[in-house]
């Protein structure tokens, strides 16, 4: 996954991946102001497109970078068409920011987005089969974590601490109580009940966490929105983590906490995998 | 101001503004995931060159960004004279970031950083002329304020607010403490004490807010270390703005709080404009 995609769209263009080149001036390079999604495709439809584009147009609104998102589902279409991409699973990656303007913090008045967009391929298990080990990191991320931003810096830097120790995740903890994962969503089971913290500015509202939910609800299992304390982590049954590349992953260890071994998985876990795996049919 | 420079410093060539383009995989863009400073050029000299630089080292340091920055002054010296600067008071902004790889939130191995920098022409008034209006916003920034970094985007939505009500700067309130402003520090003067939020983990450290300190020391002016809370504000006897540009700014108004009328300004605010301005001669 760690590689360049062969082609990149960029306001209107298709470009190889080399040729993409925006302005130094552009406010998502001096700023970090703009906002992005990631979504798959999987058998040939986008997963989950209307909640995808129905959370970027909220982001939009939120910023208030004015900009139609209604041809967007066409130029991925065609994006996909002109990267060899259209019978291949894959991650399709947008962006889009304020545009380019002179460095002044405040809104430009007259900027145009800047639109940009990439397919690469992607090999989705139909169960993530991983067992996931996770750390816990302090979440010093800002107030508005609601909004999928590019000012990213917080999730990167804790992301970071995770991978050099090795860890599938940073599991992030602000005041106590644990938020959600540096890139993911995070639930826990206890006796049944399904835990995770309520969609605030504290937390990105995830699609597959909503999705997660909605599982939940189809099998008549509890979902309760509060956020579980990290010194309360070794009472609970299971632990998973949600994300659109993630998708359900069971959480096999948190810091010290070992909730399996043996590559075991919890049972509502396993449910929630059973159940998503078939949603991609 | 907000025009464009004429030529833009990018990873060593000196190119024309328009010609200044990066990869949209720099992490500048995707991430926010840089630093960066902004010096002013006075009489023929950066002002406070090395305390930027030690600032930049140190958020290059914070951050794990590998850079050398030890050459770039010389390269800022080239940058004035191609862009026809050296003779003129100006703006120099420079931006270093984690560079280009494909998309993963933790840092790549082997990326090279990105440099880009510029300087434009600016008259920068021997003090600052502002009476300045300012209201409070929420501080909803990350937690790591003290490291310069352009995932700016809380600070770009809070001066937003302000700009959109013809205020001059935000000035942030995090617990009901005021921090700083969205681009400047703040302080508050009682009974000829000089407060100022500690520089912690809440506030950048700003050059001129330790020039300012400096300039209190020497003035046998006792300065406390110590957040003014929002509900004390109207007990303070003035209220000043420090900044690279914003200099020494004094503050009229805070949210419906009058400090002066008829463009007055407090006498510990008016002394520290005057030695100020004597530092750039």
């Amino acid at each position: 996954m760690a590689e360049y995609p062969a082609k990149v769209y960029l306001n209107g263009k298709i470009l190889n991946s080399e040729d993409a080149k925006i302005s130094v001036f552009d406010r998502g390079f001096v700023f970090g102001d703009g906002v992005y999604e990631a979504l798959v495709y999987v058998n040939g439809k986008l997963m989950f497109e209307e909640a995808h584009f129905k959370r970027l147009n909220e982001g939009l609104e939120k910023t208030q970078i004015h900009f139609d998102s209604s041809t967007l589902c066409k130029e991925i279409s065609r994006l996909l068409v002109e990267s060899g991409l259209e019978h291949e699973d894959c991650l399709v990656y947008l962006q889009i920011t304020r545009g380019i303007a002179p460095r002044k913090h405040s809104f430009p008045f007259n900027s145009t987005p800047t639109v940009m967009m990439y397919a690469k391929s992607m090999d989705l298990p139909g169960i993530n089969p991983i067992h996931a080990k996770v750390i816990t990191v302090p979440d010093q991320r800002w107030l508005r974590c609601d909004i999928k931003m590019t000012s990213l810096i917080g999730n990167v830097m804790a992301n970071n601490i995770a991978h050099s120790q090795g860890a599938y995740e940073a599991v992030l903890v602000r005041d106590g109580r644990i938020t959600e994962g540096s890139h993911s969503n995070i639930f826990f089971v206890k006796d049944r009940i399904v835990y995770t913290h309520p969609a605030n500015e504290y937390i990105l509202n995830g699609i597959t966490r909503k999705v997660a939910i909605e599982m939940c609800n189809k099998l008549d299992i509890e979902v309760k929105f509060e956020a579980i304390l990290e010194n309360n982590i070794s009472d609970m049954d299971e632990a998973f983590l949600s994300g659109t590349t993630t998708q359900i992953a069971s959480i096999s260890q948190i810091d010290d906490h070992i909730f399996y071994t043996n590559n075991q998985t919890g049972t509502i876990t396993k449910q929630l995998q059973e159940v998503y795996c078939e949603l991609k049919k």
